[in-house]
């Protein structure tokens, strides 16, 4: 017998006949002999229907309400669940992240998980019963329901998976696995078996939105072996973990596309120190997040700044620059243009070179022209014209032979 | 400075606007230089939504996940309530039932409260807060979310009402007040400007759908004075409160109609020892709500019993009497026919004679046929063919003298 954690996300529970069938999925589990927990998100839509309610009465909601508000989204769905399970005959019971002693620090809306007692989820398992709980919310010390911020139930499912010493974590989702490549721009990507936490969270920051950020680095922390895998059928999906020393031999495990990003260059910064930090600073303070950066200093003593952003945050960008630097007219500091960036990842690739020259080298004969480039240890992104993004992603993926065979 | 209960129901909530207007409302009562608690429902539409939703996962979904299910109306209703003040300007902060301390046994979908601590209300009240309740759940000792049943928002405000020793409790509802009766029946029908508990609770069993039953005792039981008056407008309202001698002076508060009523009458029952209670105890066991009961004795030495239930229960009544009386034939034994009850309350009944004179005569002048009647302290009910019901409530109502100058 194992303890199995098993997450369904929102377009898994979207409706009644997708409760149905989590409900089926979690009794073939139970019925192999296993303990079972499941996380649930909000139903797909809900999450977005109640914040556009909240913009209709007050367009700057304050956070703690918001969070009253978007935790109702998940206790639906559990109760829901609970019914469908009871429906087949499992034994089922539902725990609010409150319930599950899910404690959180005071940051409504981006809640910071503190610890976990897990309530009475371990005595309920004991009783032969099937507990459903609530992805993304907890409660801060002081009794106030908290929320853990966009894809907060994948980190809820494996903080609990960690607290109740899960076997194993499934986040079950509506793609396989983790693929080579985003199967709809690379057509032969290839699903991945086993992958390290580390370049899992490089694919993920590099544009592969199989899961947040947030959760992988939880999981990494606290040695949280997950996987990854479809909703809708039987598939075994990618164990992400902790990295072997067989990972190594794969020098490079995927390659990950992100097309929402803006290149921002800030023209004619005064060449003297502190004006970087400056620059970056306010960036910082209007919320702007901001990726890959290039310096250049021209011959005339001033320096151009080039750097990635989120398409939605130009604007704020533009705001901030301007801002920053009132004594350069404004028309002639800031160009902004959209840009594509590819990037492989890979934990092998720290004790191989010549991964930069290969990706170059492909690159280069499919006529791709490089606009900047950078790199981290187990990872190295290009950002090229939008137009290339899907030949230069078939182009490097053959390039790393990570095809199907 | 007073400390003011205003509760709102679903259809004063019912959508963005309408909370806006609530929001409105709220802030008046503020700015007068009230402290003010508001108790609200879920948005109308949205409980019967989510059973809806359960229904078609579950045809008997659990009571415990069922609470868990509903609770969920409120507590978007407090959030949206609060957001909306906080957009004009008025602090205010949102409380659960469970927040707020109210503490209720473990009868799920119709928990009766045990205590209220009020959490922190009393503090935000004096830190310049309005506190925005969420109706209609408490929770129980151990922690699990429970509701009150239907109507259960108007207990929730009394019983905080009561905790808080508020000043004034209004009930804020789509009607001005409670009226000598139905003005859509009775078109000369008058608001009334104070009624006792006693008779609120005899109009209410009597087909007056203003407040649910179990509000109104909670006052009486604990002297917690209330207004029922409208969320639309500013007119006075009706207070409910403690019998007073001047209220004796008015015989007869209102007349009440109830349409939702059938007469079943089960014919040839052994007119022995026992055979009464045996059919009662098994009406009761299968939850058919008996009204008015009447027996009557053949020369045969088989009784006839009469009762009124609500329409909706006839099938299960039907069902409960055949299988208490295996030797009687079925088809010999049970009648139903649709029944409209025509009733009259009033605290002064008790020290006047002859109202159910008055009553019969003039139910007799205008040609009634009277099928059943049933008397109480303070009120005498009739039940009558339903196609009289309309004119028979005009000339009870004008008989007793109730309707406008």
């Amino acid at each position: 017998m194992a303890l199995i954690v098993q997450k369904y996300g929102g377009t898994s529970v979207g409706d009644v006949d997708r409760i149905k069938n989590v409900a089926r999925r979690v009794k073939e589990t139970v019925d192999a002999g296993n303990q079972v927990v499941v996380v649930v998100s909000a139903r797909s839509g809900v999450t977005n229907d109640l914040i556009a309610r909240a913009k209709a009465l007050n367009p700057k909601p304050d956070d703690r309400e918001m969070d009253m508000l978007l935790a109702v989204g998940e206790q639906e769905t559990i109760a829901l669940t609970a019914m469908a399970l009871h429906a087949i005959g499992v034994p089922a019971v539902s725990r609010t992240g409150a319930q599950a002693g899910i404690l959180t620090d005071i940051e409504h809306t981006r809640a910071r998980i503190t610890s976990i007692s897990g309530g009475d989820i371990r005595a309920q398992l004991d009783a032969g019963k099937v507990v459903i709980l609530a992805g993304f919310q907890g409660h801060s010390p002081d009794g106030q329901i908290t929320t853990l911020g966009r894809g907060g139930s994948d980190l809820s499912a494996v903080a609990i998976a960690a607290a109740v010493k899960a076997d194993l974590c499934q986040i079950c989702t509506d793609v396989d696995g983790v693929y080579t490549a985003d199967p709809r721009v690379v057509p032969n990507a290839r699903k991945i078996d086993e992958i390290s936490y580390e370049a899992m969270l490089e694919l993920a920051s590099s544009g592969s939105k199989v899961m947040q950020n947030r959760a992988v680095e939880f999981a990494q922390k606290f040695n949280v072996v997950f996987e990854v895998r479809s909703s809708f059928n039987n598939n075994p999906g990618t164990i992400v973990k902790e990295e072997v020393p067989s990972m190594e031999d794969v020098v490079v495990s995927g390659v990950a596309l992100d097309v929402n990003q803006a290149k921002v260059t800030v023209l004619q910064i005064p060449d003297r120190p502190g004006s970087a930090a400056k620059l970056f600073q306010a960036l910082g303070a209007a919320g702007v997040s901001v990726d890959m950066i290039v310096q250049n200093i021209g011959r005339d003593g001033l320096a151009n700044m080039t750097f990635t952003v989120p398409r939605d945050d130009v604007q704020r960008a533009e705001a901030a620059v301007i801002a920053c630097f009132p004594e350069v007219e404004a028309d002639q500091l800031f160009e902004a243009s959209d840009i594509a960036k590819v990037s492989v990842v890979g934990v092998g690739m720290r004790s191989h070179s010549g991964v930069a020259a290969k990706l170059f080298a492909a690159l280069a004969e499919g006529g791709v022209n490089i606009e900047l480039v950078s790199t981290s240890e187990i990872k190295i992104s290009v950002g090229i014209d939008p137009k290339d993004a899907v030949a230069a992603s078939r182009l490097v993926h053959d390039a790393f032979g990570l095809g199907q065979a």
